[in-house]
């Protein structure tokens, strides 16, 4: 029995109870059965002389009753408890009077009636949100709140349930790693050494050697390539990773990966693998049936379809270059692009020519979205009947009737459709349609929600311009392999690279590496790593590629981002336990903080110029 | 086939071979069978005009033959690859000729005739240490040249072993707790803020808030009680820890921990869990059968009998007190000792008089190990024939004969047997006899290695008295709750805390926590933490304790150093890919490293003092 010996509802750390029973798990079965539970108070009534509790523990929630006559020592214990207080409960399962039976409540026909109630810890102050009753408390309560609370905010049904759904994929993502390829589980450091993947590096001043730091990584690139050199073959790791950028809703400080690498694997292999993986895991933990094989677009045709190199495909509405069309046309801004090598590109909206009016095409939501994008204006042109067309008249004027009819054919446009066009420089042109094409699948609700879009985006460029530092940079990282049929211009090589899209979203991207010191060398040296910089960054790497490294690649998923997806939650802090803040604090232990001068000291901070 | 198109021995990396075999698992059922192999060349040699490689891949080793006649290309390309050369081999698996047939090699009796060869990468430089055929390569190359070539070092098959067993622990880990007991791992910051552990923590300076700093986790002690409070009650995680400690042989900068924590889990309950975790480890790891119950000591009687709170119990002498049989001596140094409140303990070494001669007692390396340890000399008896002793004059003549019988008795003495002595405070004494204990034991081969000692040790004390601060300070950490019983006397009170040994060695710890918050401000009182402080550091865990912490405790397992044991490797560098030097440096990629000074400006290091 539960700790005889002790006061009325009081209970020594040594004597705890030994549960017999979980709350949730209890049902018309266990009617009869002694059972003793701990838990939290969820609920706390009288009703008729009787005071009636809902225990919750991780399984669920179940009803205590109190007999006044037979235990009232149970009953007095049980009328001064309050909710979120922590106690434990002896008694005896029964089933409910039949008006009482909740039909919404898993143990709902049953109680369990209590002989001895223990409080093993109170709630002492008022709580600053409520935790069972409110499952909409995100829409009452602050963020700032419920993470400054994070060990309350935790105890509610949906982080319970979002954090134990982030469990279930990894347990799944690494049995099946494990069980059905062979992949070994191996830990790279974190106090590591700066490598370019283009963010900004959070660093550890090192006390041994002043002067000098180690970077917290932001991936384990490096170090999993060597992995490949040491033969390991097939390695995973859901790998923690850092970035010191400013955060967006989306980016946390540190971050999530399951990381894998692999040797001998030909692209096809590699990306059949991962499929198979994604299948497994939307399959398992939400029931999706994702297609097999995942549709591919190349990098160029997805810039030129979708304007975007993850594109949502639950719905068409797809670009067209129509830059032929206004060749030698009359109206002079269309004119002046393609005269400066600009293109032009039209997105045909279907029945949008009733939904925009005119005036929300020259002043409103959809117009700022395109000049958010960075587009001057937004030309259109609306179809009407027969044909016709309607909009700025000296766009209209400047048609030909072949043109406008080729305009039509080429966009697939009807009466009522609605075109948007883009001019400029292609980069330019493409992001701001893909802005508009999101915008109005969103607004005019495109988007069937039950479709699930995945696909492969293969062939990205190997380097891209940076305007600012006036150089090539790596579009993935300098590691990634060149396609081999393109080595004669490395500039404009396809890489062999492929990221995974889920509904416009980035889940997961990799690439086949550089196996070979010359090739790695010459990539190095496009993106104006000179030999001596490469040779003290990177010289490891080097000289691994000169002892036998095998062709090796491989893939990052972002974690949270996917499990975010998965737990329908709306933003990775969801999903995270205890996230930071977008200033990059910790609510709850208020990290990062001040530290002893004493401590600063032996780093060689003394001087540290906090201006 | 095997890249029918490119020229011969050459092969682009996208048309890397599918393998569709594994070389380690070929054998006599597979003769007939054409595979295509990939690995690396273990062994090349030229016999009778005829080449041979022996292929490695993750699964082991396969002979590859050359047919000159029917194969010349093939032949040719086996020619010139050299020992470590990354090559793809097709060919048919056919038997060995009676006389080749190798009993020493798991493929012995079979070998692949080799139809196309091509070769993936070359080594191109001399290697620092040969990888296959020299496993002893330890014993002749210096770690430092290991470190640096981690790439190579890593490829050797000790060094593959050794960390494909860690997943396999790892794994085993994993499953045993979320299958057997409904776990949930859950991820805790690595940027997080300083908790007092001990040790010194690794800085990383806020970039968005200058003069701020987040610390990395010495353990995550205190998220994993935010989730106990938060009602996971079940939470693991295989978790990256971090101290900037001078570095010992068995210490790691980082380093990795098995840690869990329960709520309402009395403790024997988890004690009885962590029992079946770890005997089902040595069970499936290393086949090794633990007891069951562990043994348990309280840590008064581990350190009377054994002058350790981590005894190795593979081996008996036991330390006996025999203050109470000197006192009023005639013996000046141990009369003062006595007088000046300290203690007299003796350890009796089976048959040491013949084994450890006068001289080495004096000045042999015995001696010198009683002063290491603290001592000022070291007294000791000899046991001769007819419970006759000798030793220094002036001990053996203070020893009434009633008095010399009685300790002969407590210490079980018979002829031969050496009976050393340490004298003067508790604490100096037990570390004296413990240390002497150890060098006795290994240096007279007392060690069973088939013997395999595991224990738990429990009742620590609360806090110990730190001399050079002048405070008492808690033995494991602060969080730690006191036994009920002896809370009228905090500062003396006795831990829920259990340490488990394993062969002298401590393998994992941990304690029920304290989860009422007048206890912990208690507590932190105690060990000089103003209610000031208490609330600046911990404020959010005193308010987590009102409002709803479950009684709750856990444990943390140091990983490195389980895996070195259930390895039987001599470092924990040996079960840790990429581990840091000595002096903290990670040798391969030269970590930790100078840095941009436009970062260090971001961070507002400009005035940085690295003198």
């Amino acid at each position: 029995t539960l700790a005889p010996d002790s006061r009325p509802g009081t209970i020594s750390s040594l004597q705890w109870v030994s549960r017999t029973a979980f709350c949730g798990e209890l049902g018309p079965e266990d009617i009869g059965k002694r059972v003793q539970l701990c838990g939290w108070v969820a609920l706390h009534r009288v009703h008729g002389g009787l005071t009636f509790i809902n225990l919750r523990d991780r399984s669920g929630i179940v009803q205590i009753t109190t007999i006044p006559d037979e235990f009232p020592e149970a009953y007095s214990v049980a009328n001064k408890v309050r909710v979120e207080y922590v106690i434990a409960v002896e008694g005896t399962v029964r089933s409910r009077p039949s008006e009482s039976v909740n039909k919404n409540m898993k143990t709902g026909s049953i109680e369990v009636a209590a002989e001895h109630v223990v409080v093993l810890n109170s709630v002492n102050r008022a709580l600053p949100f409520p935790v069972t009753t409110a499952d909409d408390v995100k829409d009452i309560i602050t963020e700032e709140i419920r993470l400054r609370y994070r060990f309350l905010d935790l105890r509610r049904l949906q982080m319970q349930s979002n954090l134990r759904l982030r469990h279930r994929v990894v347990k799944l993502i690494r049995r099946y790693l494990e069980d059905v390829h062979d992949f070994v589980e191996i830990e790279t450091p974190i106090l590591s050494r700066s490598t370019p993947e283009g963010a900004r590096d959070y660093l550890v001043p090192s006390r041994v050697q002043p002067g000098t730091f180690y970077a917290l990584p932001q991936s384990p690139q490096l170090f999993k390539q060597m992995l490949m050199v040491s033969g390991f073959e097939r390695y995973y790791q859901i790998a923690r990773c850092f970035r010191d950028e400013d955060l967006r809703a989306d980016r946390q400080p540190e971050f999530t990966q399951l990381d894998m690498e692999l040797a001998f694997t030909p692209l096809e292999e590699m990306m059949g693998l991962n499929e198979n993986l994604v299948r497994h895991i939307f399959q398992e933990i939400v029931g999706i049936h994702l297609p097999n094989p995942f549709p591919r677009l190349t990098y160029v045709e997805a810039m030129s379809k979708y304007g975007s190199d993850r594109p949502d495909l639950r719905f068409d509405l797809e670009l067209k270059d129509v830059s032929d069309i206004f060749s030698g046309c009359s109206f002079k801004v269309f004119a002046d692009v393609l005269e400066f090598g600009g293109i032009i590109k039209a997105l045909c909206v279907p029945s949008g020519s009733e939904k925009f009016s005119n005036t929300s095409l020259k002043k409103g939501e959809i117009y700022n979205e395109a000049i958010r994008a960075g587009a001057k204006g937004l030309p259109f042109l609306k179809v009407i009947e027969n044909g016709e067309i309607e909009g700025i008249p000296a766009l209209v004027s400047s048609l030909q009737p072949s043109n406008r009819e080729q305009l039509l054919r080429v966009c697939s446009a009807k009466s009522n459709d609605l075109i948007l066009f883009a001019v400029g420089q292609p980069k330019v042109v493409n992001k701001i349609l893909d802005r508009l094409r999101m915008f109005v699948a969103r607004d005019l609700g495109l988007i069937n929600q039950s479709i699930h879009s995945i696909l492969w985006v293969t062939d990205f460029p190997m380097f891209e311009w940076n305007d600012s530092e006036e150089r090539l940079e790596a579009l993935h990282h300098p590691f990634t392999a060149p396609n081999p049929e393109d080595l004669d211009d490395l500039p404009s090589a396809r890489a062999l690279a492929y990221d995974m899209v889920y509904n416009g979203i980035e889940i997961g991207g990799g690439s086949l590496r550089i196996h070979k010191r010359e090739v790695q060398e010459k990539v190095l040296g496009t993106v104006g790593v000179s030999p001596k910089q490469a040779e003290e960054k990177f010289g490891y790497l080097l000289e691994s590629l000169d002892m036998g490294a095998p062709p090796h690649g491989g893939i990052a998923y972002g974690l949270d981002r996917l499990v975010m997806l998965l737990a329908g939650a709306n933003s990775i802090r969801d999903v995270i336990a205890f996230p930071k803040t977008t200033t990059a604090q910790c609510a709850l232990t208020k990290a990062p903080s001040v530290v002893d001068s004493q401590q600063l000291k032996e780093l060689a901070f003394n001087n540290l110029d906090s201006s």
